[in-house]
């Protein structure tokens, strides 16, 4: 049962191709050949031990293309060796999740033999990278051919190839059979049921799926408030007691449901493998760059860059550059103010049915214009968090995410604190954010999916008429040789960064200023609907199969949006305070009002902390298994110890 | 160099006595035949392999005298191979901390061979008491000899011989060489040195070592603070501008010397090999009761006892108990208003010198109260936590603590808290506070060290006069048997919970109201100049030998002092704002003034959250070691693997 086993004979492959590599299309020779011995050589010599072809080129060659596209895949028992390499976990025939090894490949549940569906693709997949990766260089000072592209012992070869660009890419392939039946069962019909995680899972690794899973779970969660808050919208209650009730339900709410999570994300870990496996030990990066010395953990020879040159990176650079990025949001945002000012007065001149339109013209441009300035910021926030010179990926990441954040959170909700606690027009805040939100959706979900597919689409129907025989891609397989070149032309996903950052801004929209608009979460819950279905069309058919991600939960992110819901009780205790229904409960003295609302803000947040301290992690019965586990270990080593003891003392005797 | 191996000899013991087992008086015959069988026994047949031997009769023996006590001791190689089994860590050849292995223990340090000074004593005291307590039954149904003291598989004997009474107590001996060197370098002598942390944690073990690290790092830590503070009492500055600057710089400062701790305390318990170790299983304790059943993670059979009734005991009793003991607190403290006001009322009619010191009796009389009630519900919680059978000592550590600190965070601070935010009078807060300390202070050291040194010493004089060839007991040695029988008697201690709780409180004095009184700083410095002598005076004199406790850090106190950390910051910020020097920058309107200081306050607290996530836990070298070592152990598994792949290709060859 290996459905990507079929397409060995009419490949023109001798192997299941997994992975695929695209060198410069002037890369030389002589690189090359080394290159491919290098990968083919065994394990004991310093090589991969993968097996590795050429690409033959396509129906209707033209000289333009790429020649140098190589297709590697590797033994059903180098696959073993590596699953075991990276310590995936896999489920044991007496129900617990255990390290997969080799030794003890008959304990898994799944295990039946050679050449079965124990290792879903993506799981092979992710091994070659990972052992592609972790192809060292021996004694070679530099790179065959190319004198400039330094090596010395130990260094990733890849790495080098990708960071001079001799190596233009390195993704998976798409199986098209599972794809197919994936999408079927995923977005294509219309259906009540969950999305098939285990199905994503399978076919683009435990990150994807996590996404997809908070996703819905966050859909599902905000179902109730959407269903609190509507009849505030429909009702026009302007009753301050009930928004009151409204917002300190929400906020409670909001603490339970990411502390929830966190309990559900552990399950699906646990049953994916991820939660207790061990993180094998991070390269540097590509494209990090230094002083050729020791590293202090591995003592192999690695460039090193210190830690106070990229300190001072960070604070006078990034950081004013930051600042500065987020001076510029506030210019426009007073632009803004400016024109819905005019567009006011131009309305209260004349009321018209179009000057009417006019009052939303300002919101509407200010979105897009918001939408693409947090584009423009992406790619300098990128490109000056290289600049950092972060050795890990996973640092990397954790700076660009925060440069990220911090700007887009201030860009999207810069206008709305100003409307809401400098002019204090409750009416403003509720059109403007409907306007945001509605905007920023839309624009959303069409840069997101229908513009790379449009893209995508027209790009095919060339290559579709260059292949010329066949007329629609849908229906018809395509020669291997034409699938490879056809996806690696498809642009690449860049992880699932940009999809979590607008879940949190519109996670920001229902929380912020739960209590003026109740509405908002209707709203996210219909977009967020729609955007399962976009993404994962998206994920389908846009972009280049990702190499899959162990992930044992969402990271950063989790934390992101605990921070959102902290500043969430603020803001709405200060818009509750503000209010003039309450303040109504307070004739005599504002002070009064204040410090009452200051108390109850005080202990909600108390409160929160408190719930998030006694709401366990991680649910009991996988606590037990945990336990189990790490018992079972403890005495397999004991008994073991006193077997080799006694064994000792009888030789002695 | 052992130099508690000096005195086998004189013992008339043939082996190094470690450890004392005292059973009670009346035990039967048989009983003590079989435990001392099953702790002589092999471990392959499931002994403990220990060395063990009754005391023999003390000079001037007496009817009176129990003859059932025991020196337990143990060959040099059980001890290594136990310490195995604990998974200690030693400092290897190379300079970094790994687990010890029987195997590689020629790689380590100090290990020059059989029977030197590698392991401690108390290192060797903790691993006979592990090796005890998981000495357990096999067949036996009950004990022999008491067949209400029931028996199953895998169920610990120790534990149940201490549950039913047979087993009286259990503990280290003193030596006496060690002990009188320790003493002399930690308090004998005045002196400028640090104390001698790994001396203390050589003899008493890593968490009697952290929390007299703690103490003196507290310490230091505050005289800052005392530096700062000591001119605004001397001088008399009433000026509320510089409260404020000292107010926001000592919550700063708490918060980073929290922090900082984190690292010391990892930096120590990197150097005594228990940072990166790993927690052996937990037993139950010897008081948990229940229904025999199976042990979901062990798969042994053990006592079960359902979560839900514990939860219910704890939610039904427990806390209605805790909030009625808040209650009667706060009856006590209206009465103490009450005779509050009325020595004022008795001062102002008629004024003289006895009056004065009247308006003082309150007060110290409140914290006389106080002292006992801490000392009453001190009693009460461990009784009523004890009634809720926790199956772990830590899961009842967690829940006494968190008893323990909120009745007494509520007892100790409810009557300044009323003073100041009810009657908002600053300078009674200002003489209640200095009151409270110091009553406490004194009260404190006197309970904890003077009282049980007269008591001891009134004791320790009866048992020399029985001895009688002796005058003095700090000059002469007396011998093994009247030592073990003169430690038996001592009080035993019961763990740092109550000198971190004093410490606790103290940090409370200090933080909560910085902004009125910054003299608290200087007297809680003397205080603890004063409470390192009283601590280590009584931990040398006063108690049996503890135990060693392996630790890695203060555990729950760290969150408990940062949690008091956070609710200094409200207090403070709640204090600056009812200060009329304050009001007088907001002359127009008080809610100016309350938003500026609610804004301010918020921005500390981020501030504070912000710092505490940006100081790393871990010191730099530390996380590289810590790496370093396992990226050793990653690729000593890998190259294992590929020698046997390629010795099993060979093979096939």
């Amino acid at each position: 049962m290996m459905p990507w086993g079929q397409s060995v004979d009419s490949s023109g492959c001798s192997f299941t191709p997994l992975v695929v590599l695209e060198l410069a299309s002037d890369t030389k020779e002589e690189t090359i050949a080394w290159l491919l011995s290098r990968i083919r050589d065994q394990q004991i010599n310093g090589g991969a031990e993968l097996l590795v072809e050429q690409l033959g080129p396509g129906v209707g060659a033209q000289e333009k293309e790429n020649p140098n596209i190589f297709l590697v895949g590797a033994s059903w028992q180098r696959l073993l060796s590596g699953a075991e390499d990276l310590g995936l976990f896999k489920e044991s025939t007496d129900g617990s999740m255990r390290g997969f090894t080799c030794a003890t490949k008959h304990n898994f549940e799944d295990f039946k033999g050679e050449g079965d569906g124990f290792l879903s693709m993506a799981e092979c997949q992710y091994i070659i990278k990972h052992e592609l990766e972790t192809l060292r260089a021996k004694d070679e000072t530099h790179v065959p051919g190319y004198t400039q592209a330094k090596l010395y012992p130990g260094k990733s070869i890849i790495r080098r190839l990708q960071s001079k660009g001799i190596l233009i890419q390195m993704f998976p392939l798409h199986e098209k059979e599972e794809l197919k039946r994936l999408s079927f069962s995923w977005y294509k019909k219309v259906r009540l049921s969950l999305q098939p995680l285990d199905d994503i899972r399978h076919y683009y690794g435990e990150g994807q799926a996590l996404y997809f899973g908070f996703l819905e779970y966050f859909t599902f969660a905000l179902v109730p408030v959407a269903v609190i808050g509507a009849p505030y919208y429909l009702f026009d209650w302007e009753d301050y007691d009930k928004y009151v009730v409204f917002a300190v339900f929400n906020l409670i709410w909001c603490t339970v449901i990411l502390e929830l999570w966190k309990r559900c994300s552990a399950t699906l870990a646990y049953r994916w493998g991820t939660l207790s496996r061990k993180k094998a030990f991070e390269e540097p990066r590509p494209g990090f760059h230094g002083v050729l010395g020791l590293n202090p953990v591995t003592g192999r020879k690695e460039p090193l860059y210190p830690s106070i040159k990229r300190q001072l990176r960070i604070y006078l650079v990034s950081l004013p550059f930051v600042l500065l990025c987020l001076y510029l949001s506030l210019c426009v945002m007073m632009v803004y103010f400016q024109l819905e000012g005019w567009a006011l007065s131009v309305h209260d001149e004349e009321p018209t049915f179009w000057t009417g339109i006019l009052l939303y013209i300002p919101s509407i441009i200010y979105a897009v214009v918001i939408e693409i300035m947090n584009l423009i910021y992406r790619y300098a926030a990128d490109f000056i968090t290289e600049w950092e010179n972060h050795r890990l990926e996973s640092s990397f990441q954790i700076h660009l995410v925060l440069k990220v954040l911090v700007f887009n959170f201030f860009n999207c909700f810069a206008s709305l604190f100003y409307i809401a606690f400098v002019m204090q027009d409750m009416a403003l805040l509720r059109q403007s954010l409907a306007t945001l939100l509605i905007t920023s959706q839309i624009l959303n979900q069409f840069m997101e999916a229908f513009l790379p597919y449009w893209l995508r689409r027209r790009r095919n129907k060339k290559m579709i008429r260059k292949v010329q025989k066949r007329r629609t891609m849908e229906d018809v397989e395509l020669p291997l040789v034409e699938q490879v070149r056809l996806e690696a032309d498809m642009s690449t996903y860049l992880g699932t960064f940009d999809d979590y950052l607008e879940l949190f801004l519109l996670f920001g929209y229902v929380s912020l200023f739960s209590c003026v608009y109740p509405l908002a979460a209707v709203l996210v819950v219909l977009n967020n609907i729609t955007e399962v279905y976009s993404d994962a069309f998206k994920m389908c058919h846009v972009f280049k199969r990702p190499f899959s991600e162990p992930a044992a939960n969402i990271g950063v992110w989790q934390l992101a949006f605990e921070a959102m819901s902290v500043i969430a009780v603020v803001t709405n205790f200060a818009l509750i305070g503000m209010s003039p229904q309450v303040k109504a409960y307070f004739p005599d003295s504002d002070t009064q009002l204040i410090l009452w609302i200051v108390a109850t803000e005080h202990a909600l947040l108390a409160f929160k902390f408190i719930l998030a301290f006694l709401i366990a992690d991680v649910p009991k019965h996988l606590q037990i298994k945990l336990a189990r586990l790490e018992f079972e270990s403890l005495e397999a080593l004991k008994k073991k110890k006193m077997l080799e003891a006694s064994e000792h003392s009888k030789m002695a005797q």
